[in-house]
């Protein structure tokens, strides 16, 4: 069976973007193959070291979240990174054969340094492919749903793989980077990517009425002040919506908009009617939750725990390729 | 009470440059501190990572060589680094907040990069400044023998120490460096350290004639060609060792050298015979475990399931302190 590796930073709330990007796929993922869902704080720290206290928080906020859009507990294994410390060693074992212009080379890492406004890169930041790397060798995933700037980690990722079977023993298989359909969502600003930090997404959480008022506020086409001026729905966030959460739709709006016929308040109210059409189902399993919140940590301590025992089971496998097993290891 | 942290690389055997340098000081302090010896064998990947398999041999005979000094397990605490998940766990969060220039600015990084014939620098190579002071943190050690050296390694680990308490909380201690009595000892061949890649070593398992057959090999002041030259102890390897070993006669092995009255071997045979005095006891306590080699591994196992304790109670003040106890960890 596959094993999948995917996960969050828990940096807030999970969007629309989430859920088209990954968390629709996950749900209809899991009784497929071996789902693994990182909750990961420790990455989030190399942003966020300087505010870790509203990690909990998160962490909870994000698991009600995913069990909200349908995951599964019983199907999908969700656990926290910084309880895995097996990750922290494979990170430390592959540090050492990774040179430093490598990860300087990585695009993705010089964009993301470039947006955080780093002058100086922290060590953490610079090293997080490396990482990447751990969190999903630990586990031996064999399949990583990723977005699309995430692909040159896999890269550096199955690199590393290769080096390290190379040098001890062949232990670990190269992952397969999967992209999904919707890598990115507009944002309700218009901007390329629906995004916690732009404060331009929908929440999963989002009430009826929210939803409403996010998109009645959302950018359209700005060339089109009239409904009798035709539309550039290539251009409009709420048309690229219909293509997400639509797709039946999608010709009658195309035609509707680019003739002129259809206004961009009915538009919106159609779009906003089937976005909270997703969301009814999500609020009702949230409240089922919520009932019983002390469910969070069980289902985050179970998911944990089955994590851990991979993680250790595969560390006795690097010892062994590094010729590091001295003695028994369970009087520990 | 004190705590001493100290160790190893496990990189091959100790020599009469470790005894001088560490050994004897911890001998000596064991009774009075409390004593952490780490067999530093991830610290000796970031050079040795092309041949691991080597260090489980080394481990072994770098133990002996402790028990041999007189080190003695029931007071101090000989652990295997690699078994600490806790330091990889604390060099990960370090890692968050140490940027890569202050690393690059150290200048025994430096000098080792060079030394070690590295363009581009290892990502774990250059970071092992962090995962000291992880070694460092992890036990809490109040006191830390270093070689001159690690000084500036010793200034980071401060450094590291004040930020993260002024981030997260203020649960750790800054450690006090200490640089020993003879830091380096001079090698048999006249170059500045005995060491053991330049091959100028008498280890502390060197037999009589051993002993006897080096020294009488060893470089002395190239000048005094004949016994009636007046010879110059200073630029002397054999001067030096009468000084680390036989600090009673130095006087007049200097008067004798300097007024041409005393002969280079002569000389060579005083400081052989003392140099064998010392090994002597060495040798016979590690005959007496040799009958049972078996207590090696006890005494490592013994010592790294402390560490482990220790390391584990560290770990949840550093989760307490960074708001990462999520939930009840003895679960897992």
């Amino acid at each position: 069976m596959e094993r999948l590796l995917t996960g969050d930073r828990v940096t807030g709330k999970l969007h629309l973007g989430h859920y088209v990007g990954s968390l629709k796929n996950r749900v209809e993922l899991q009784s497929q193959v071996d789902s693994l869902i990182m909750l990961a704080d420790v990455q989030a720290l190399t942003t966020h070291f300087e505010q870790p206290d509203q990690l909990a928080h998160h962490l909870k906020q994000v698991t009600l979240d995913y069990l909200s859009v349908g995951i599964d507990p019983n199907q999908s294994t969700i656990f926290v990174q910084s309880m895995i410390p097996e990750i922290a060693e494979l990170t430390v074992y592959f540090s050492m054969f990774v040179t430093i212009n490598s990860l300087r080379h990585n695009p993705t890492i010089k964009a993301e340094a470039k947006e955080n406004g780093y002058e100086d890169l922290y060590y953490g930041f610079l090293g997080y492919p490396i990482s990447q790397t751990a969190d999903i060798t630990f586990c031996k995933a064999t399949v990583v749903p990723v977005g699309e700037d995430q692909l040159p980690h896999m890269e550096q990722t199955r690199k590393i793989i290769r080096r390290f079977n190379q040098l001890y023993a062949p232990i670990f298989q190269e992952p397969q980077a999967v992209v999904g359909e919707f890598p990115r969502l507009i944002g309700l600003d218009g901007s390329s990517k629906m995004s916690k930090t732009k404060g331009n997404t929908i929440n999963l959480d989002a009430t009826k009425e929210e939803v409403h008022a996010k998109i009645k506020k959302a950018t359209t086409d700005p060339a089109r002040v009239r409904k009798s001026d035709p539309g550039h729905p290539e251009v409009c966030p709420i048309y690229s919506y219909h293509q997400a959460f639509r797709k039946e739709a999608v010709t009658d709006i195309y035609d509707g908009c680019t003739n002129a016929k259809l206004g961009c308040v009915e538009c919106k109210q159609m779009i906003a009617a089937s976005i909270n059409h997703l969301l009814e189902p999500m609020r009702e399993r949230r409240n089922i939750v919520l009932k019983q919140p002390r469910q969070i940590d069980e289902i985050l301590e179970a998911g944990t725990a089955r994590a851990r025992n991979i993680g250790k089971q595969t560390m006795e496998e690097v010892r062994e390729a590094m010729s590091m097993s001295y003695f028994r290891r369970d009087i520990l």
